[in-house]
């Protein structure tokens, strides 16, 4: 049994404003490509199919295209579910009529004791849930946590367990020992949606969506996908991509495959006359989405629609000594309070213009302080 | 064959702020036992599925919970457009895994010209649409209105026709010559979206929605089916139900089947006193939706609330003079231009109040007019 492992696909995502349905359209026909090429069996989903509950009619039409094409004209059996950002009964439209042709979406918490079964596999297909849900489905009013359903969810999927069968598990949640990056919704705060890494020991694969980096979590049997797009700046420097996942009887192979993105998220970090010099910005893309980091201190007029009628897609604009300041002022207050006048007015000017006070603005500063003093 | 003729459905409506998806749920259960007794073929609804183009969650689940239970686990072909009221697009979602077990929803122009073939009959399910579509699919900038636009339709679906069958179209839009009630929403103004009936003749039945009443056109071979439920007060008297067509061999027959609401919609006309003593409103059906009118003409404090503690679904008040003085006051400007000050405080005192001025004020009037002049 062959199948990608995709996930986190967020159609209608929008990065700083622009619309990323090109850039969407264009990695799914490299999805199809793989898919050919390793001659899969099936495409697992690992949620956040859409990136908003209420897509707009735009997305809804895209995601429909990719599915019709995937499903009916290519003929692969789907294996999803829905995500934090997507809305369970929403995206629930068609399901039944979905199962007849191996396209199963499962998003209530009741389907995933319904493994599908294919090739000698169950993949169990849990959907996103909430604490809530759980109680509800176990009736148990001490779930409280994700982990504390999970418990449950494990055990109950355990009975389910055919010994002939491998199992897979299709889920949607924060692994703990993960890392995250900056465009995932949190779902809950305060590490209680995070669920131990020993709880899913049992299956021979776990298909997880919800971090957006491949290598967020280094497990033997469970593994991030990535999502299929850069969809914040600080995925910039993340390999993005597939796993082609093959389970064989005692053994699971997996290997990551890398998409291209149409336009790339970039971070430019240079001086605003290097960034408008033609023997600059002739040499690099233009056309990616592009966060600036600006090397200079001094004042720079309409410096966006400068930049702009250069870079069409600028997603950032910050200056480079200002991020460096920001770091620096994660000292304490209490270190602050200590300060004389002299020394607090010092710092700020070091902390706003990235230099410190000349020799003769030292002396203005002082003697202004000691006016001051005199007039109080 | 012989099927069922429904529409408007407009699931997730709400009547003056209340949900009527109770309603909604038992209209539909009758629905489903009319089938049964009448052993259709299928069932055929014309437009306005939702209320809404972005259908709230309860609406969608609501819906679905139909589809599945008329189309999978009661095995009905579902013959069904998109209307006004529905987004086509996200409607289209699973469309076209919706006609693995003949459940057509057509939601694009293209698809009224790819008729569904059923027992002897071509159905042509021609969704909602507007001129600009129509410029589009017939690649012709000449088309202004929906009669412009239907000329080429008709046209193109007669290229269609086979001999051997009869010709079933499913429309949702106005014909002219029927008449509208108040909780239509006007596609065009100024009558440019009116089809004449003629274009219709060469269809053996016309399965019509958008019009609220099913009386609304009396034609032998197109009808309206009327909405499910009375979704304004200017419905109260209609009757509601469905059409079971039956279409033979060079006739159609077609019977009107009345559905009883959960809750109707009524007007109640009374005195205040009245309306809160137990005589009156027990013996009547206090949970219907309920419209006020108060033959009072004095202040009453609270009466809303006062109201709502016997009449829990209250769906408009008003004063009964205030209704016919709206009428009256339907008088030319002119007319009123004419009247000197006297007569025309003495008019507004009527309008105002349902009553002329006393003999005391109006020598109260007088004077003060009098006063008035000497004072300029």
């Amino acid at each position: 049994m062959k199948f990608l492992h995709t996930g986190d696909w967020h159609i209608g995502k929008k990065l700083n404003g622009y619309d990323l349905f090109i850039e969407q359209a264009a990695v799914f026909q490299q999805i199809l490509k793989l898919a050919e090429e390793e001659e899969v069996d099936a495409i697992v989903i690992a949620g956040d199919l859409y990136d908003r509950s209420v897509p707009s009619v735009e997305a809804v039409e895209l995601f429909n295209q990719m599915m019709y094409q995937l499903n009916i004209e290519k003929g692969y059996p789907i294996l999803a579910i829905s995500g934090n950002h997507d809305s369970s009964t929403r995206l629930e439209t068609g399901g039944p009529w979905f199962e007849q042709t191996q396209f199963h979406l499962h998003t209530r918490l009741d389907q995933a004791f319904k493994p599908v079964e294919m090739d000698g596999v169950q993949f169990f297909l849990l959907p996103y849930f909430e604490p809530y849900q759980a109680r509800a489905y176990f009736q148990n009013e001490e779930i409280k946590t994700i982990e504390e359903a999970m418990n449950y969810v494990v055990a109950e999927m355990k009975t389910l367990f055919k010994k002939e069968y491998q199992q897979v598990l299709v889920a949607h949640f924060f692994v703990a020992g993960s890392e995250k990056s900056e465009s995932e919704t949190t779902v809950t705060v305060g590490g209680l949606d995070a669920v131990p890494i020993t709880l899913l020991k049992d299956f021979d694969y776990v298909a997880l969506g919800h971090l957006h980096h491949k290598n967020a979590l280094n497990e033997e049997n469970a593994r991030y996908s990535g999502s299929l797009l850069k969809y914040s700046l600080s995925e910039r420097n993340q390999e993005k991509g597939l796993w082609v996942v093959e389970v064989k009887q005692g053994a699971v192979d997996y290997q990551f495959h890398s998409v291209t993105p149409f336009r790339d998220v970039v971070l430019i970090e240079n001086s605003f006359s290097e960034l408008m010099s033609p023997s600059f910005y002739e040499g690099i893309n233009r056309e990616n989405y592009i966060s600036i980091s600006l090397t200079d201190r001094g004042v720079i007029p309409n410096v966006m629609n400068q930049l702009r009628s250069i870079y069409p897609r600028i997603i950032g604009l910050e200056r480079t000594y200002g991020r460096e300041n920001q770091q620096a002022q994660k000292k304490s207050v209490a270190a602050v309070q200590k300060l004389n006048p002299e020394e607090l007015i010092g710092q700020y000017f070091i902390e706003t213009t990235g230099e410190p006070l000349s020799e003769k603005q030292e002396s203005w500063l002082k003697e202004s302080l000691v006016d001051l003093e005199k007039e109080e």
